[in-house]
This record gives C-alpha cells, sequence and structure tokens, in this order.
C-alpha cells in the first residue's frame, strides 16, 4: 500500500474542493447573504490542508490496482466530510449527519434530500448544493488527473476506479488527455443547456443550478416543486439533456472527431434511445387522461423516464399517483441506469446487455453442450472475463440491495418506501416512492439507515469495489 | 428431435396420471361423494389415450438434451391440462382456465389458488388438490423412471430437467436405482410425518391432505384457514417436516447409508438450517408482543420462515400484517428457497452459496490480478463453469421476474401485490403479500396475468431452461 501517495492525492483533491467552494463565495456577494463567509473560511481551511499534505511530494509514484481504489474511495470520503461543513456551520442544516448525508448524495449525484423546505436554503447553500452534482457528474480525481501531472500508472488506476461502466476506454492514449477532453465535452453541454434555459426566461440562478443538476445526473433542485413549475420548453430542454447525459461520453468525442455516423452505430445507444422511447410511450399510454390526453401525458412520461434512467431524479409530477404499471416500470428502469461512460449510474444499459447475451449463450450451450459460439456488443467479441466480471457485479448489486432493505425495514417505514429508498440510492437517483416519492424526503430515517444509504450511495457511484475494498484486511496489509 | 420417444413418455405419464386419479374416487366412495364418477372417467379416459399413444414403441431410445427437455416441459403441460379436467368437469371450478392455474399450481408444489372458499369443494377434489403437490414434489418423470425400464441416456436426460438444484448427483451408478430410493425416501418420510399427525388428533384426511402438500412444499390446504386451527403439537410437527422436507434428498440417502456424520457436514445444510434459525428468532424480536411474548412468538415465526424457505406456502397467521423487517424478510426468502435436491422451489441455497463465493473470488481478483484462487463447496473445488452457469440462472431468474412484473402490473392492483405474486409464483410458494397474501386469493388477476403467472410457476419448477427452449426455434429442427 503506497500511503504516502494516496495522503498527496487527498491533499490535491481537497484543495480542488477549496476551489470549488468559492462560488459560493460569489453567490453569497451577489445576493447579500452573510453565509458566504462561512463558505470562503472553510474553502481557505480546505486549501490550508492540503497544502501541507501535499507538501512532502512522495517518493514512490507507483500505484497497483488496490491504491487506486483507496485513494478514490478514501478521497470521496473526505471530500463528502469537508464539503458537508459549510451547510452545518451556516446553519442551513442543524445536524451533522444530515448535512452529511445531503454532501454525499450530492457528490454521488444522487439527489436524496434530508430537506422538507428547499427553498428555506440560502442561495450559497442552494448554489454549492447543486455544485456537487456537477463535481461528482465526471469525478473528482478525473479532474485532478486532468490538471495535475502525475505518474502514468497512477492515472489509469485512478481512472479504473472512479469512471463508470464495465470497462474504461480510453479516448486518446495517453491518459491525462483524454480526462481533459471528458471535462471539456462536459462543460460544452453544460454551457449549452444553460444558454438552452437562459434563452427559455429561466433565471441564471435555476438556470446554473437545474443545469449542475442535470450534467451530473443529480437531481438537486432550487425549488420544493423541483422542475413542475416552469414552462413546457424548459421542461423539454431538461429532458433531452438528462437523455444527452446518459449517453457515453466516447460518443460525443467521436462526434467531434467527425465520426458522428460511427457514433449512432453504438448498439448500447441504441438500446437505451430504445428503451427510453418506449417506457415514455407505454407510461404515456398507461396514464390515460391523467394530464388531458396523450400527447400532454407524454411530455410528463418523457420527463420522468429520462429522469429515471439517467438517474437524475428531477420530477414534473408526483408518479407516486400513477397506476401502477407506470410505478413499477419506473421502478424498474431505476436498476437499469444510464449508459456506460456517462455520467449516469444504476447497473448501466452495456452491463444489462452484456447479461443479455451470456443467458442467450448459456442456452445455447445447453442445447448443443460441444458447440463454440460466441457474442458480441459493438461488434467486438465480449470475452469470457468481462461476462463474468459483469455477471458477478450484477450478484453484488443485488445482495447490496438485499442487505440495504433487511436494514432499512427495521425502521418499520412501509414496504415500498423501504425497497425504493435503497435502490434510488444505490443507483443514484435520488427519489423513490411513497414517502420518498418526489415530493418527500429522506429525513425520517433512523440514523442508522441514514448510514446504510449514504453508503449504497457512494458504493452505487463508484461502482461497488472500491468501496468494499476498504472493508477488506487485507487491503490495508503491507 | 426425437418426436416418437417423446410422444411414448408423454403417452407413460398420462397412464400414471391414471393411477394417481384413483384415490380420489376412493375418497368420494368414503364421503358419498357422486364427484368420484368424474374422477374414475377422466383417469380412464387418460389410462386409454396413454395406451394408445404408447402402442407404437419407438425404435430409436437414443435422447439429446433438448430431447430430455422437450419431453419433461411437455409431459408437464399435458400432466396439467389433464389434471384439470376433473376439477372443471365435477363445477368445482367454474371455469377451465382457472383449473389449469390450480392444477399447474398443484402439479409445481406453488400451492396458489384462486379459490376463495375452499371448504365449499368436493373431498375428493380436494385430495385431487393435494396429491398434485406430491405428485409433483418429486417430479413425475422421475417416478417413470422408477418404474419403468428405458435406454440410459434417456434416464439422467430427464433426471437432469426434472431435477432442482444446479446440478444432479446420481446416488448410485444406476439412474433408475437412484429413482427408486428418492421415491422410497419420500414416500417413508410422507407416512412418518402422516403418523405423526395422526397422533396428535388430526383427522386422516386432513393428515394426508397436509402431509401431501408438506412433502411437495406445496401449500394447499383442506381448510380456508391453512393450518391456523389446528393445535400448536400439529403446527409444531409441519414445521419440522417444511424444513425437512426442504433438505437435499442425497443428505437422507448417506443417513440410510449409515453417513449420518457425514450428512451433518454438508455446507449447504448449515446455511439452510442457520437462515432459518436466524430469520425464525428476528422475526419473532421483531413481532414485539403480537402474540403475546417472545417464545408464543417463536411457533408463529418458525411456522412462516419453515413455510416460506421450504417454498410451501402455508400459514398460521396472516403475515400479511406483521411489521415491515417481518414481511420484507419474508419476501426476501421467498428468492432464496430450500437446498438443491429438496422438493422445494426458489433459487436454491447451494446457488446463493456459489454466487457469494463467486463474488469473493471475484473482490480476490480484483486485488491481485495475477493471482490464482479457487472456491470450494462441500469442499470440492467449484469449476469456472458451474459458477458461470449459475451466475446465468440467477440472471435469467431476475429477468424473468422482472418481466413477469411488468406484465402483471398492467392489471393495476397494488405494487405489493404485484411484485410478490410473481416472486411467489416463480418461487413455487403461494402466499404472497396483500392481496396475494396468506388469507387472499389469485382470483382477481386478468387472463393474461393469470397465464403469466402459471407459466412462470412451470419455469420455476423445471428451472427455466426445459420450458424457455420450447420457445426456441432451433429445438424443432431435425
Amino acid at each position: 500500500m503506497n500511503i504516502a501517495l494516496i495522503f498527496y492525492i487527498i491533499g490535491r483533491v481537497l484543495q480542488i474542493e477549496a476551489v470549488f467552494l468559492l462560488p459560493s463565495c460569489a453567490v453569497a456577494l451577489s445576493y447579500g447573504e452573510w453565509q458566504g463567509w462561512v463558505y470562503l473560511g472553510v474553502a481557505a481551511a480546505a486549501a490550508l490542508a492540503g497544502q501541507l499534505i501535499c507538501m512532502r511530494k512522495p517518493k514512490n509514484m507507483t500505484f497497483l490496482t488496490r491504491d487506486g481504489f483507496a485513494a478514490v474511495s478514501l478521497s470521496w470520503l473526505v471530500l463528502s466530510a469537508v464539503g458537508a461543513l459549510p451547510l452545518r456551520l451556516c446553519g442551513d442544516i442543524r445536524s451533522y449527519t444530515d448535512a452529511l448525508f445531503e454532501t454525499i448524495s450530492g457528490f454521488t449525484t444522487t439527489g436524496a434530500s434530508i430537506l422538507t423546505d428547499v427553498e428555506a436554503l440560502s442561495y450559497s447553500s442552494l448554489f454549492w448544493r447543486s455544485l456537487t452534482h456537477w463535481i461528482g457528474g465526471m469525478g473528482v480525481l478525473v479532474f485532478l488527473l486532468a490538471i495535475v501531472p502525475m505518474h502514468g500508472g497512477t492515472h489509469m488506476q485512478l481512472m479504473r476506479a472512479e469512471s463508470p461502466g464495465p470497462s474504461v476506454g480510453k479516448l486518446v492514449p495517453r491518459v491525462r488527455s483524454t480526462a481533459k477532453i471528458l471535462y471539456l465535452i462536459y462543460l460544452g453541454l453544460t454551457a449549452t443547456e444553460v444558454i438552452l434555459l437562459l434563452c427559455g426566461g429561466m433565471p441564471l440562478f435555476d438556470s446554473l443550478t437545474l443545469s449542475f443538476g442535470t450534467a451530473g445526473t443529480g437531481g438537486f433542485a432550487p425549488k420544493n416543486t423541483s422542475v413542475a413549475g416552469y414552462s413546457p420548453y424548459l421542461q423539454w430542454v431538461i429532458t433531452i439533456f438528462m437523455i444527452l447525459f446518459g449517453v457515453n461520453f466516447n460518443l460525443y468525442y467521436l462526434i467531434l472527431l467527425g465520426k458522428g455516423l460511427e457514433a449512432l452505430k453504438s448498439e448500447e445507444l441504441h438500446w437505451y434511445l430504445g428503451v427510453v422511447v418506449f417506457s415514455a410511450v407505454s407510461i404515456a399510454l398507461n396514464l390515460g387522461r391523467a394530464y388531458g390526453d396523450f400527447f400532454h401525458n407524454l411530455r410528463y412520461s418523457f420527463f420522468q423516464v429520462a429522469s429515471i434512467i439517467s438517474t437524475t431524479g428531477y420530477g414534473t409530477a408526483d408518479f407516486n399517483l400513477w397506476p401502477t404499471y407506470s410505478k413499477w416500470l419506473l421502478v424498474l428502469l431505476m436498476f437499469f441506469g444510464a449508459c456506460a461512460g456517462s455520467t449516469g449510474g444504476g447497473l448501466k444499459f452495456s452491463r444489462i446487455l452484456i447479461l443479455g447475451k451470456s443467458i442467450r449463450l448459456e442456452l445455447r450451450k445447453q442445447l448443443r453442450p460441444h458447440s463454440v459460439s460466441i457474442e458480441r456488443l459493438e461488434g467486438k467479441p465480449i470475452g469470457e472475463a468481462t461476462i463474468h466480471s459483469t455477471l458477478v457485479f450484477f450478484a453484488c448489486y443485488l445482495f447490496l440491495f438485499f442487505l440495504g432493505t433487511v436494514i432499512v425495514s427495521t425502521d418499520g417505514l412501509d414496504l415500498t418506501t423501504t425497497f425504493t429508498s435503497v435502490v434510488a440510492c444505490l443507483s443514484n437517483i435520488g427519489p423513490g416512492l411513497e414517502l420518498v416519492g418526489p415530493m418527500g424526503s429522506y429525513i425520517m430515517f433512523s440514523p442508522l439507515s441514514k448510514i446504510v444509504l449514504s453508503l449504497l450511495m457512494l458504493l452505487g457511484r463508484l461502482e461497488i469495489f472500491p468501496i468494499l475494498m476498504l472493508f477488506s484486511p487485507r487491503v490495508w496489509k503491507k
């Protein structure tokens, strides 16, 4: 275990967090809020602590997989612990545990909130809350890689531990350039959304915070009614961007390279869009005359399907009140999640595809035990090892779901609240059904359940293994 | 595809069914019911049809895996279609679709019922309903193997397709002797239960029908209140036998051979009993003062845990009204199921163990990518192929669950009814929660949902692949 290097990375992460805390001070300045001082103070403390830690540069810059895992998961814990401070210190959230829950929910782009009245918060805190989504969406270590030069091996281990999906594709040979390109695409898409929202007459503050939430597929909104109070145009803009941020970013890179046609051929993309359209249309049919007619229903169903499948979690309606088919389909989509290499959570479409293909393969093997056959994804043969690790990931995911629900069920809340809260946290969505529905909150859970749900958010965001390894004694051996 | 041999097997199955229909005639005789004539008529017709089909003995007795799968799944369909006839013809169930649902539920040892007043049935039908559990529990083709001499290869293919668990162990080199031994153990255990129930003062009719339901891990009871109306002694006897019938029958064979100690070392047995005790004790604690005190709670919790984990489905209480933890734990146990090689359904404990071990293996591999390590089950190393097919089975199971719930959710019943009905059918348990709870019934589902649920029962009982293959065009190619 390369402890010195891990410390060094955590120090750098603290410095980055300090920089990201500053915009909230600017927000406070423009709204005349005293809370800006709190944000400035925490930023200064974080910067100082980071500088102290980074004073001693580690001599050995080589990194093993488990070092990468440990660095990423510890960084995320420190990031959250520090990020929760201003929320608590300025009094916007009264308990540090709740502030930590809210911050983890922010960084993991979950969007599950313990707040019952969002609008009571200061603008600085609302801004910070939404900004955590943006930071967490693409990943703080990917950001670190983009700006700080480090050893080659280190790069890949960190990238692999923080990026979602069954396999990490380097866009270009150098990991650092890959990280830069990813962040530029991310920034470009976010800026485009802000501009389109501004064009629709949305105030700047709302445009920025809602865009941060969309980009990171988070779901914190600055209003109690989430996105329900905005015009149909604005809702459609957000719908489209939620879908866009659920797409593998490699495809945008291909488009930038002028290989747009190749990007459109992606198998995962076809399935992702196919499921979005099928779900939205069938839910619109299932809704009957809920919002007038089929075409008015479509706006609500498309928004909600995009919001759940991209694991964002915004709402324009209380889907808690929708008919069973609509509700249940949304619950299933919570497990699915978005595409690999996007900012979304969940199992990811490429994993679902690999699962489907491995079932087909097994059926064929049962029929003809001695035949050899392979399945392809995106034109490339899927190796035994990929199938195996995907299947194990799937099993892990469901075990965590089961374990989480058993612990949370001891709170004695109703069955639907219990299991949807767990999947909504594990898949980084945010709202579930019943008490944790789009109009609900996570405030009524016991401290134990809140800790478990926070852990599930981290497990979901970092794709299980990095966090799980923290509990393995082997990792801590020299 | 060896169509001639498949036909021949179906013919034999019809003849066996005819024999099994006769006891209901005897019941009718002793209760003076006219319905006995219906059962006699159907038995005669089945015997005749079977004889006609078996007139032409197939020349080619070789059998491929897919032939075995097709023979088993088609046999089960014919068995159910014919078995539903007397229930419909004697008017005890008014619609053939409902009678078919009830019969499939019987043979697959599910115990999901469309009846709202069980006691309104004739004794002949009550007896037949329970006897279907006993036949389905060990399997009609295993029975066929035990009594009809057939070609060696045929034996193993049939046995593999009908027996539950990830791998079929032959007790003795000859499959036919294995089938005989299994049926003798089955018969012996059932007879012991009947005697113990009679000793507790239970009427003969109830003792027989309840023992059939316990042995097959079915769950149809001759009373509307299931097992609630019997004395604590009788309830404990049934509790213990439910647990016993959930154990791998190979262990009983070891005991018969005087290798009792070896049987007690089974890893799967330890986990199975451990989960039973943990669940029962924690539920008894969770129940608080529901039935007086902890020790009174234990009788109810042990009964219900044994009933669910063995996938029987009897009830002594309406667990629908229990607190969330208790209810949710029971729902999770529905997925687990009993041990491999038992008469129970669900995923089976050995599969859960293989899943757990493969997760541990993957974690190790992530930590040390270049190390080689193996996991053992029952002392033997688990091969890659076993892990792989177990993982695929698990994925298949959950895909079927997902697909089933989506279709059933279009009925618009509540969420909990929807998903528990699907898992209760797929795992061959019977009762779920809410409308399909222990005091509920499956009568309110649409015909489409009833067909889907029936299919799920068959998929669950025959462990997915044999039924799934019927839908594959490849199977039907010459």
